[in-house]
């Protein structure tokens, strides 16, 4: 059984950018060559997360809307104090979420649900070029 | 080292249920024959979560009070102008957990803590009928 | 391809206590001599959960805050009434934020971000002796 690894680049916008990368890793795990396993999408860095969402403009408003009501803009974190990049709110959600996302898949196929897609939320406050490990093992 | 995937139905009851799913997955891993490794619980659909909690009645009904005060169900999501079917908070709830969770095993037991249980949160607002792919990885 | 499973002690202290664990679990993939796969991080116990942060201490003390503000300290919560150890917030704090992290690692090393540390975030009230199952799987 072989464990295959990419590194998968995306470019993000500035504050809290959700991307739909479901075609990305749908695409790297049928070329792996692997047939059945586990993906794991694990971003580096500490200011975003991987996870899955019905991806309409709609619901990401609404998520970003609940972001903000939960870890605001507008108040002070003391990370602000270390670096003077402001971007607090940023760590704070990325590590409420968490980096990685492990996605089961079947005869080369995720095994998704219909309205599922997996997204990348970049809550880094300048746009980012991000690296994203895509990590496959399987039979 | 093979993989074993399975498919687990799970039936929900409406808004915000907490399913202590750990014997149906203690018993597939068992079944699977697979001696030690891993198992990811991946919830197929975007309203729904997997996570571990003590299950014991009153802090299952902490749970969904917490969920009702972080993620309300009386403001308004645009999600619901997207389908109509007024359940933005189910989606957020379930993009924010995360849907599926990764536990170890070794002597064909999960390595779970004595008061841990293995829980599905259907966050959706009418009863589900829930697919789960089990997938199992070891030796 | 073999598994690699090991039990890492942490000594955690009261109140919600951020232990960066990175060299300790960086330590035990080497020593597996796996070059390349996945590790699982699984903290055993329902009021606790790993996940990364850039580990310095004002960012440390804005997580606090955030948790603090989502799911505080000073409310009821009905988990109270069962076992009277008053520690319901820090139940439903691990259950949102899960108890296990998976990380990709190649050649030996971990593939994480420049400032992205591992994290055991201990959220019980009391001091606790935590075991956290470091389970590898690769080639």
């Amino acid at each position: 059984m072989p464990v295959h690894s990419t590194v998968l680049r995306i470019e993000s916008k500035p504050e809290t950018d959700l991307i739909d990368i479901t075609e990305q890793i749908s695409g790297i795990v049928k070329k792996s060559g692997i047939n059945s396993g586990i993906v794991t999408i694990f971003v580096k860095g500490s200011t975003a997360s991987v996870s899955t969402i019905e991806y309409e403009p709609n619901l990401v408003a609404d998520f970003k809307d609940a972001m903000e009501r939960l870890i605001p803009s507008d108040i002070k974190y003391r990370h602000t104090e270390t670096w003077g990049d402001d971007n607090g709110k940023s760590h704070i959600r990325a590590t409420f979420m968490g980096p990685s996302l492990t996605v089961p898949f079947k005869d080369g196929q995720l095994l998704l649900g219909t309205w599922q897609q997996i997204v990348l939320c970049d809550f880094d406050v300048p746009a980012r070029s991000r690296e994203l490990v895509v990590q496959i093992i399987g039979e």
